[in-house]
């Protein structure tokens, strides 16, 4: 597997990422790590590899954006050292145009996304020593790609892919792992909103990441 | 309008209609009506008719399938004695088919619908002497016809259709209604799960309503 | 209708107004409207004009004379840069005192209501630029004009309309709608205590406003 | 004063007289007779007459009209087999004509209300040994006449009168005494909704009953 | 009565005093009297006198011994300006020596006691030009004058008759009042724990303060 | 000691046993034996003989009278087949005679005591094969024997004692040991009320019932 | 896999299958499947095989057992009509020999607990047509073999072997793989009381499940 | 007993000595000892030694390691000028390398553990004048000697006693204590995590501290 022994992995993000998870920096005993993908991706990491010591760290805000994440960057990422991190973010960026699409300033458009993420990229190379980063895409549980915030959303999952190609990152397109998904289910079985996953979708989520991480799921210990 | 002094309409129905109603019967004081489209009916009532007294009664129960409303007619309509009964049901038929796909029980098959619903139409006709019913067709706040749930719901839709002509009920097409506002909106803007109106919904499907009670918003009195 | 495309319309005021709203400034998702009139004016103004993106903003607070609205009036309504304004305060001026009459400086009497008002008046012409101001009278639910507090009301009223005429205002004579309405329901049926409307009474006070704004319910869209 | 060493003395009615009282009878330590007039008659009782035991029971249901207390009576009052009965009823018969007009049969007419309450006195009379039977007028605190849930009271004082005079009990006109108090001061400063005292009315109820009673408040003991 | 129109007469001392009143000024809507003597005066105030408006303040804060009241004299009476000050201070002064024993510097012995009230007393008189001032004694709901805390109690009862006729105040003498009280009924019916009274004590000690104003409780208006 | 492996002691009585103790029976894990003496009596056992294996119950209830304990006898005593029986009743047959004096039936006076305490001794020994019973003193932490309510207590501690001595009991004198207490420190310290004790006093409580118990504190093990 | 279109999977057994499920039956939307092993079942199903609709019923209840499984074994187990049954009991049966060791009848010793769990087998073999039994061993995370509790609990999971071996059922040994998980982390990383596992514990637990269902976690689909 | 007259005994350490004491010094009336080993010392002091005053301070917080409390020694410890201290900390140092593995830094390894604690002990020696300080031992409810935390935590112990013997401290070996106890019931019995003990556990930590002390439970007085 990519990480070693006391690896640090930095998860952050909105309220997907959130879930409820210990403010400011989820990690820890008890319920710090919330109750979505990153409580699962530590689950499962202790679970197949126990033998091995990874501090799992959430600082998913709720509600974020593109630019709240970016303001709070110290604090979120750069403050905490870490070996790995793994950034999902946009989903609300594209929300508000479509929830109060009459305060416009409360959304975050493409070319504002793209500047903010790649600033957040940089800042990562440039400031921490780093053995890897996850961009993963924001998205939208909705197979219809003519969907307003479907395709909206789309515009921001391309930014995604062009900053992980242009920076080298491992790209995790939760928006492709939906999709073969909702070929076999309705949205309405693992999101009411099509957008905060149940913790089936927690489970599905998590095992997105570890897919790029050369995870055995059978391993012997 | 159509509505004269001491009235009393019942809307029953599933947690749309519910929207937190007092139980068993709401009706009267303080919050009994809940907090949707009956709440704003009465108030449009009251506000633009306050010299005519009209009873609005609701019964609506949260998570009702038509199988759960018939079940319980008696108490939700029959013995309540109604001038006029409106029912808004099938929600629940269609959606558990999709959230817990593996429970076939909880759902409610399209010709078990159309039994129970004129079940319900027969037995106002039968054992009531009622002025008229509405039957409000349910619905998915989705514009895209071929989504699995929505395409399913328009099955339902199309019974209600069909019972409405063949018993001479009014109509309530609250997916029509929908569909136009989703022109211009994305269903975010009124409801996190595509079924659940905020306030603004309420006012919609209230005033859906009232459309075919020859209202006058700008009465003088 | 007299809002255009991206219109910021602020309500400001005391707890008639306020109704809940979010602080320090009501406006967006979820309930951050309030439960009261300017929950019900986005409502209606959703439902009959949703190709119209208009930013409703709510910054009444509980217990408000107008001495302390004068007092807060850069962040109840300067600050936010509004295109609209709708003030709706006098109520406490007069409610306390009658209600706690041994504590005089918790009331204000009706000359410097006077100036309160017509300086707010006076920063909005001078500081913003906005469409058009609308002055909502204060009321009290009672019929009779010899009750000591409807009688101290109608002073507070009076006031009102001079500086609408003086200042070219929208007024809004909430005192005379609801005086409409007592002709055929007791207050009983809208306000235990004469003053906070229950949602029917909300609906009432929406409807004025949008009265005065060439507001067209039945509109086709 | 009338009431001797261990006399028990039955306070019934609706929310006035409840205020919160324990259930289904209340009496006894702590906050047992709830917070209204019958909790400050007894605190009165014992400030003067500390050698004096007498037994204070609350039997008021909020919400009561003078039907729902007639079916109760036997727990109300008969099997309390009080020496003193207290009756204080007809404010919710009246204001359920006002605050839901369109439900008829949730209020009480005039001569229904008669004849409920002189059954209850006749049931007093023919199955107990009383020493005597205070009947309290229900009340609006209004002082104007016109108000038509005033003018609707007045019907139902007036039967109050007839009653005791007929039957010889202890009238306690409260409207009257509320009458005298609003000469002075809205009522606002005694009750929002002008039915509910708060603790300053609750101690002028008191010390109207009292007045029937011989009390002496400046007593030596 | 001694109180004219508009006096403002402020009442500070330890829980007593305080019964749950608003802070750090409790006066005016709702609860803000709390529930002890304080709320019965101004009951008794309003139902007798009715036609006077009288301000009534109260800044009791529960455990206050005499050293902690000094400390926020300014707060608790200077800057507010009264025309009448009451002062019921002392039990916890002698308490503390009884039930934490242990912890000697949480009491106040009685020459500290002495000087702590006497300066609260030059205060007023040399910083307000107040009508009049209550010193009312601490007490101990307790008969047997051998009991250690009321033998201790009795050490700073005697000190404010001292300070009262030195100084020229109104004496309210507590502890004889509950004297004369238990020679009839036990403490247990007033207090658990023989310092804080329940309802009927409040109304006691209110008419112990109002037996020295001239109060009648009988007065027409 | 005098309790063997397995033995089974059965705690009953008022609001002093009870102490929060789990309904109908209290034994076993978390805080099932509540809060009082009981709860303190296990962890002594336990803390001193952790070889022996004893099954402390507690079926005291809050408010229990003499009278109120007879009645539920059987689920209180004797359907458990205990080992062992103490019985500590009678406080709230006095402490009703003075905190509600009108209502002399809430009360137990001295003669009915003690038929009810015997009747409880008899069926003890008449249907169940106990190696003990024993029989606790009500009590009232008042060294002065002229309070009325103490003074009254001693006749039931003496009625305690009697039926001890008739009937072979292992008497356990509370009042006795409260009184040397007091002789160093005030009840104050103990129980607000008198009665209630807090951990101090239930440990005091403890320690007595094991100085009958040839209990050794320094035991080794 | 071995599970097929609509099989339906009842687990049972004590608080570690409850973890907070739904009563009486724990399935379908919500939180119903509770928080531990079973929730993380169905997690890895759904997001590993979409395409399959399979029913996961949860029966577990808190503080049973195996007798009180027994007990309800119609409700839990036969009266739902399985095509798979996963039984985990016994933890308590050995649990309360040592938390409460002076209540023997709380705790059950190992031969009723071999005729409780054949029974169990034998009635589900009998009365069902199921396609195939898990038989999960209870367990004690605590490597140390003399441990009482853990030794103990040994010979409750050496009867589970030797039932599965006899009645040919699908043994789930929890208590090796928490051995195995203990060679590198201490049981303090997964759960407080050695007993009840946090998330990760409950991944791991399902994952020993479902490696005896051919169950394939890189499944493409 | 070693503890005279108003001696003031400070206890400090971790959640075992917190036990939900107040904040930030637990003493006085109340709860403010909270619920562990310094409530029952308290008790058994006041019990035996009615005649001493003895004030017992509580500093003890929750999740403490001893790096924490170095950092607030000052006011736990040396701002309260105490005769006695009693210091038990450690068991988090250990904890945390255990349950968080991940995390070294939320743990102290033994030599910065025995640098701490030996700065305590000379900040005590060196800024107060104390009669005594007690060193109570971390301990583990863990009777096998090769457990981890257990072998970890006699590491810890043992520092503890060098450093007792070096500096010439009282020291109380809880770890000996349970080890003591676990010969005969199972940690189950007493703590469901081996660490927070339940009331039976704080009597027994209770009374080892009081066994360094010439405590005499059988004291007459």
């Amino acid at each position: 597997m990519i990480f070693k022994e006391f690896d640090r992995i930095v998860f952050t993000g909105d309220s997907v990422t959130d879930a409820g998870c210990q403010k400011p920096v989820g990690e820890g005993l008890f319920d710090s790590l919330g109750n979505g993908y990153v409580r699962e991706i530590e689950n499962l990491l202790v679970a197949c590899y126990p033998d091995l010591k990874l501090r799992i760290t959430n600082t998913g805000v709720s509600g974020n954006t593109s630019r709240d994440l970016l303001k709070r960057f110290d604090d979120a990422v750069i403050n905490l050292n870490p070996d790995w991190v793994s950034i999902c973010i946009g989903i609300n960026d594209v929300w508000r145009q479509f929830d109060v699409p009459a305060i416009p300033e409360s959304a975050v458009q493409p070319e504002e996304y793209r500047k903010n993420v790649e600033e957040m990229i940089l800042r990562i190379k440039n400031e921490l020593n780093v053995k890897g980063i996850f961009l993963c895409t924001p998205y939208y549980m909705e197979p219809n790609k003519d969907d307003w915030m479907r395709a909206k959303m789309d515009e921001y999952t391309a930014i995604c892919k062009e900053l992980a190609e242009k920076h080298n990152l491992i790209l995790v397109d939760f928006q492709a792992m939906y999709e073969k998904y909702l070929k076999y289910r309705h949205s309405a079985s693992i999101a009411w909103d099509r957008v905060h996953p149940n913790r089936m979708g927690a489970v599905m989520m998590a095992k997105e990441i570890l897919n790029h991480c050369d995870f055995d799921y059978n391993r012997e210990f």
